[in-house]
């Protein structure tokens, strides 16, 4: 059993999703190991690592709109149970920037894979997907952390 | 330290809860592994991995009460800040479908656990559960895999 | 490669986030492992363990306010796709734990960060929270589990 460990630089385009699969099996491949786990590390508060359909991309589209409607970007927080809206107070980083450290809460920044016969193992409509939650695109880090043999 | 990978079929009965912690705890014992960490990925888009309260069934049923509320399953996305209600673009495959993608990104589809003295280590309250989200039951499969000693 | 497997008690002071990466830092490096994964549970289905950003004490407000939001804490649910409310059904407990419960379910019970030259790998602005989800302060208990060389 071994482990390897690398970072993986992605270049986001604003809010919205980057699919990962195919640069995660070319590093798991590159690794030569064929069976094992892999651990994702986001290294940032403003986005997050999901899985999710990927096969029509109206899905990606229904899904940031479900989070836009509920985690609000207008600088105040979503409709709470009398209907009102409070003010978000750390608002120095713009609008987008304490929806983005909530949307993050409440999906992920980290993952966990698993590796057969050198390729991830994932269900035929599963992508891996990097998803940005500021309108400004930006460099993102990734840690890729595989154990196995 | 050794590996054991594995698939598990979960036929569910339409939307809610499956629990799994006899069948993962017997699939553990078989192993023969005793300290490990045990990695699930359910193989799906529709539906969740999710610990929770194992006692009383209104928890389960105040969860998906929740979910309904809030990820609503009629075509149409939740209340926004305005009030307003905008509707899914994804709808080939029926009302519950979009909803299922968006709650499989609000909870998880993959979990890792411990095992300790070959049993899941968990707290005395904490069941797992295989969340289906679509209304009609059907065959998931999950994959299990362990590493361990 | 070899296996570390503890328990942390961690005191809370009612609803709130108690930062962990002194006290997780310090456990990695007691163990001697230097390169691995660490994976930690929550025993509890009333607090949940996240990642969110350390500076800014206000960005956990804004995020505890998010959850009142969404997640009411007055014995009834968040409002629905129709502005109307519905009680929840588990209520033995007194009014914070459904909802307790939920949130538990909308973030994570268990998490796992890689560990490298014998500290947490994670980004400059990536706190590791405790987020006790009660209004009573408890002790929780969690489980620390490192594989690794």
């Amino acid at each position: 059993m071994r482990q390897a460990l690398d970072q993986l630089e992605v270049a986001t385009c604003g809010q919205g999703f980057t699919r990962l699969n195919t640069q995660l099996n070319s590093w798991v491949a590159a690794t030569g190991l064929q069976l094992g786990v892999l651990h994702l590390t986001c290294l940032h508060t403003s986005c997050s690592l999901t899985i999710n359909e990927n096969a029509d991309p109206r899905v990606l589209q229904d899904l940031q709109a479900w989070m836009n409607a509920v985690v609000p970007q207008d600088g105040r927080g979503p409709l709470d149970a009398h209907g009102q809206r409070s003010r978000y107070l750390h608002d120095d980083e713009g609008d987008d920037d304490m929806p983005a450290h909530i949307r993050t809460a409440l999906t992920a920044q980290t993952l966990t894979l698993s590796v057969d016969r050198g390729r991830l193992l994932l269900g035929t409509w599963q992508g891996i997907y990097l998803w940005e939650h500021r309108h400004a695109g930006t460099l993102m880090q990734l840690s890729l952390h595989l154990i196995g043999e």
